[in-house]
């Protein structure tokens, strides 16, 4: 019932949100921004009591570290907000415009999605960089934290809604929820939320996906690939392998697996595992290149190892490849090496996911490397939003016909005649 | 066990069909085209199998005729694969192109969403029409069509996948389930089934989305309404509501309650009401109108007659008529009567249907009067795709990034800055 309420809510805050235009909403954001500066003190408090009870708890250093919400991070939250602000309103664009016949005209407009379940991780940054993000697109949200961040993640929360609400937002358009009873029952509430947004594992989203029928965006796994064609450069291959493996281990974009194409498996992969080695990565390998290096074999190549570790498998050819990466991969950003612009192009074709890279490392699929200046996250989702998801993920869209007394009878008698022609202007009704 | 390798089967045909070009898929669909033309006699004596099996099981009119395949049901699909083969390839269109920074080029690209699963009514038409769409868009698919109709599908699923094959088209990519058993296997295979289409009852999609973790993209109930304004041109709103009730009733996009705001709830309701008695509808009102016309209380808002049957009910205001619109109706298609623009473009704001139109009939929202040239249906889910879907519904995207060798660390270190120039340039590598 109280899951019901707040939802319902959200419905109706999203409905106002649906009617603002993008003044409102970014003097909106700068007051969110200008309270958050305000409150650094309270934040940072209420994250050192998450910070204390976390290591008495005996959480593991990585994640103590995505908790930590210091004055480093407020910046960084801070420097996200400025360029959204800086964006366009990603609401009423026309995305299509047909002439039907004399003054019948078809207009395709973007529109918030209206009310959006979050659920993510430790991080605190991550429900500011939301939330704000679901205010600019006109979306009302609820958002479920990490319980070790429960303490900072409410001031956050309390600070950008009354911020919000004093700037004229609508109540109800953010809601923290707290608990994983919480989350069961949003999981229910198929009538007043439109998408879900889980970002974790695999587990963790197809445990959702099991129990809702809300549309899930995932945001789960990435199992990356890196493969190395018999074409491919030999300096660049090892440049790329090295950064794709080490330029930061723990994400979702680092490869996991290296593919190699066999008229590599001789000397030059002894100076890749060389290269590696040096950099400190371990190395498993398929049974070829465990006879070569001497090194242990993979257990399963599903493994998403966010660590210091790769796993290396010599593969016939191109097809061999592809087929090694579309059975075991997580359909997240897959990258080939090589000379051979077919064989690229044959590769970003063939690989089903949502990100495909010739001679670049897979580091860069994100949304800011790719220029969207704000990021939802990298969905693995094929739906809606693949990739990257900026503010564009967060909108759908209404077809708006605007008529002067058209009826079907006509056209269907052949008193009148469809002329459906591309008119190219932009939707004409902006009021509100 | 049989369902998953049918599945898989796809799987890999979709895999080949990712690959082909528009040459490829269009002369499939002359082969197609042709091939049921040659084939007429025996599509219709399967046909009138399956007609007479009906008819003495008592199958109701109105289904017999939708389950009807004559010549004259040939020519039109036959004229529905013309413009199918008209239209350009939806894969491999450039959505988006940045530079990120010099020989650093991104690239979002239109591509096959992969193997689909529909689930379909009577009208074997579906069949074709649904085939040939996921054909041209390089999908496979899994067809599941109504018991009445067996026989029709089974010929029209052999001469289409027989004609298809011999033009070079992968074995698997299409499929025809026969038994509910088959769709309740069907639901389990998310590892290789990418999207559902449902087209059904609400009940019936809703079923479905309760029972698979497979995005499912629902054609459910069409409860449209017309809002007739206080600024509505009397004469509009009368053809326009005889228009959206009577034009056709037994489809989703006819009307179903007309909302009447209360300063036109004394002559021009009478008038209203004749109008619609004079064609045959038979009215059922809120207590307001019951008390003026006379005539049977509403049931129950959320109803979708598809019959001359409509309800009416008294608005006191706009807001009070978008409130009602958004409660009651199926998110399909809503429209508005008056001539206050203002009015207009908050209702088309305000109202969350796919398809919101401002003085003209409700029977307009569908994909060949929207110039799509053909049509999946008409989506009633609010993400992916809204509205009357065309070949676009059946796309998903990748990001493709060509490079030269660059890694993330020289961005990182700043080293190396990102551009992030919008290019508008095409997607380059189409060689296969």
């Amino acid at each position: 019932m109280r899951m019901q309420q707040l939802t319902q809510k959200a419905r109706q805050a999203a409905g106002a949100l649906a009617l603002l235009g993008i003044e409102e909403k970014n003097g909106a954001l700068q007051a969110i921004r200008s309270a958050i500066l305000a409150s650094a003190d309270a934040i940072e408090a209420a994250n050192q009591a998450d910070l204390a009870r976390s290591q008495a708890e005996g959480l593991a250093a990585p994640l103590l570290k995505r908790l930590k919400f210091d004055s480093k991070k407020i910046a960084e939250v801070i420097s996200g907000m400025d360029s959204l602000l800086g964006l366009p309103d990603p609401v009423g664009r026309t995305l299509l415009a047909t002439q039907l016949d004399d003054g019948l005209d078809l207009y395709r407009v973007s529109c918030p999605i209206g009310v959006i379940g979050v659920i993510f991780e430790s991080r605190p940054d991550a429900l500011v960089q939301i939330s704000t993000l679901a205010l600019k697109s006109g979306n009302a949200v609820l958002l479920k934290g990490g319980s070790e961040a429960l303490e900072t993640n409410r001031v956050l929360a309390r600070v950008i809604g009354e911020a919000a609400g004093q700037a004229g937002m609508p109540d109800g358009w953010i809601t923290l929820l707290e608990t994983r009873l919480d989350v069961r029952e949003l999981l229910d509430q198929d009538e007043s939320v439109d998408l879900l947004i889980p970002r974790g594992s695999n587990a963790f989203v197809r445990a959702i996906m099991d129990n809702t029928r809300i549309p899930v965006m995932g945001h789960a796994d990435g199992v990356c690939h890196l493969y190395l064609d018999a074409a491919a450069d030999p300096a660049m291959a090892i440049r790329l392998s090295l950064d794709s493996k080490t330029q930061y281990v723990a994400v979702c974009n680092a490869a996991e697996t290296i593919l190699v194409h066999q008229s590599l498996a001789g000397d030059f992969l002894d100076e890749l595992a060389g290269a590696l080695h040096s950099a400190g990565v371990t190395l498993l390998g398929c049974e070829q290149t465990c006879a070569r290096l001497g090194c242990a074999k993979v257990d399963n190549w599903h493994t998403e190892y966010l660590d210091y570790t790769a796993a290396v498998k010599i593969v016939s050819s191109l097809d061999d490849a592809i087929s090694h990466i579309n059975r075991y991969g997580s359909h997240h950003t897959d990258a080939i090496v090589t000379a051979d612009q077919a064989a690229a192009s044959r590769f970003l074709r063939a690989v089903d996911s949502g990100n495909v890279f010739w001679n670049c490392s897979t580091r860069f699929s994100d949304g800011f490397r790719y220029g969207f200046g704000a990021e939802v996250g990298v969905s693995t989702s094929k739906l809606h939003a693949r990739g990257p998801v900026g503010l564009e993920g967060l909108v759908t869209y209404q077809y708006r016909l605007l008529g002067h007394g058209q009826i079907v009878a006509d056209y269907a008698s052949g008193q009148a005649r469809f002329r459906h022609q591309p008119s190219g202007e932009a939707y004409p009704l902006q009021d509100r």
